[in-house]
């Protein structure tokens, strides 16, 4: 049976795990990306030497097919690492072409969205769809769209930043410089803002939240759910049926480019599941167009969270090998 | 060299061409649809005479290799036009299946969008385009999306409903009963509102332009069109203008799915050209997000009026041969 090699490359650590057709991780390292340095030279050094030793493994070698690699501003089509303000690097990084020099496999690179929508197909709760949606709630919206059966690249491979539509509350500026992006309504510090422009309203109505006893610097999306979840605190709850609704709103406008028949949603705001599923799947089917009526969910992604990148960079290289 | 039998259908009158790989229509016939009467059979009769007819020329036996069909309410995966409320035959007509039994040619049928859009690449202005989106202002707003080489389909054929987000003005109610369709705001019934709007407006504040001496039920997105450019008139160039900037706006947002390398504008709307291509362009250029600046153009269809929706329908044909 074949392997993939999926890398994860993080501003911090990056993840490597040699995994089979199943989605098993068979083996996995992780390598400090901060401590290799500002050279891209030495940590191509560092990570190749990292590959040889996990495939020099006896019961492994030969059977390892190729690499995938996902990171942040990530170009699938120029093989480059552009511009990733987070990673040590300036400048666009060759790395599909030092990396397969290195290894002799193939190397394919992706951006994190987009490995996470495939990891997704192969290995997680999209396994058997052909027309599906992956949205990112983390720091920012992330997604990748699958449709007809396979990723949507588009021009330069820049398809699939709906965290940027204008589908979101229209006066919250974003990030990056528009206003009404999704992000902005959506995201993790949106969350956070959220709680904190709630638990301000509540405290000078006179009222009491649990919320009011957590500084706002520690009202994080985390520990608002954590909250909401323990006690059942109104407040906390509201926070995400207020994200929850903007969330379904905007899927459902989303649904009229590639009629998807799920959208699966992934990331840390995700993982409060219910609190923000419930609110997203009334304001869906509210604002759907009939034709779509019925015909499709709302979905949690099934992936571990430690081990979801690493999957979806093992399936790019599962991608390209099929 | 092949040739293809693209069949547009509509609800007066059904339009047959035999197409060359050039896109020069070698033979072209007309079917009136409506005088078919009420039966499917009886059009499903009537037009397999038609193409029996059309290919005996002994110039073209053995060259049509496909018939495409482009109607309204066609679904490519089922070979059905489903519930058309504009075509005399009520529920779902299996039309593949009827007309392949008939003539012994594979047929393929797909709505009249997804023809614009796939004639737009086989024979017009996309030609050399591997991502474009196809938008068509008429009696509604169409859409075709081509990515990665290929239409976009979506889940039991659906995809491609761009006419119905929410990018249009937030308080116009659509046909579809939702509201700030980008439809309610662009097709020509929105055209000729805008004008009997701003002409009210005019005559409310004593002012005067051409669009007074017009009755409002003269006012369609035609007339409009032909007053600016005659006379330049400032309240007929307004209501594109108006328009423009929405649209620009709207293709904006579309950009973040598809990463498209070009918009291609068609329908009747789409026809005033500049005066509707300059404020959309500028509204465009201003709402875009940064990574897409410099990569997209806005361009009018290059498709003769007459000739798109045969072509479109060859194109069809085309496709499954190529």
């Amino acid at each position: 049976m074949s392997l993939y090699l999926g890398i994860d490359i993080g501003g911090t650590n990056t993840e490597l795990g040699i995994v089979d057709e199943e989605g098993q991780i068979v083996s996995s390292q992780t390598l400090s990306t901060k401590q290799c340095g500002s050279l891209f030279s030495d940590y191509i050094e560092a990570l190749s030497q990292q590959i040889a030793q996990m495939i020099a493994n006896p019961a492994l070698t030969d059977r390892v097919v190729g690499i995938g690699i996902g990171a942040p501003n990530a170009n699938y089509f120029s093989g480059c690492i552009e511009e990733a303000v987070n990673l040590p690097w300036t400048g666009n990084t060759p790395i599909v072409a030092d990396l397969s020099a290195r290894t002799g496999l193939p190397v394919v690179l992706d951006n994190d969205a987009n490995a996470s929508a495939l990891g997704e197909h192969s290995y997680g709760v999209a396994r058997e769809l052909d027309h599906f949606v992956e949205i990112t709630l983390g720091t920012g919206v992330g997604s990748g769209i699958y449709a007809d059966g396979r990723l949507i690249r588009g021009y330069q491979g820049k398809a699939g930043e709906l965290g940027h539509m204008a589908v979101g509350e229209p006066h919250q500026r974003c990030g990056c410089g528009r206003y009404g992006c999704l992000e902005a309504s959506v995201a993790a510090p949106a969350v956070a803002r959220r709680a904190v422009s709630l638990k301000k309203l509540c405290l000078e109505q006179g009222m009491w939240s649990e919320l009011c006893d957590i500084p706002d610097e520690e009202l994080t999306s985390k520990t608002v759910a954590e909250v909401a979840l323990a006690t059942g605190d109104s407040l906390a709850r509201q926070v995400f049926e207020e994200t929850g609704e903007i969330l379904g709103r905007a899927l459902a406008q989303f649904a009229c480019f590639s009629a998807p028949q799920a959208f699966v949603l992934f990331g840390g705001v995700a993982r409060c599941g219910d609190l923000l599923l419930q609110p997203a799947r009334k304001a869906f089917d509210e604002a759907l167009l009939h034709i779509y009526r019925g015909s499709i969910e709302i979905l949690l992604s099934s992936l571990p969270k430690g081990q979801a990148a690493v999957l979806g960079a093992a399936s790019l290289a599962r991608e390209r090998a099929l």
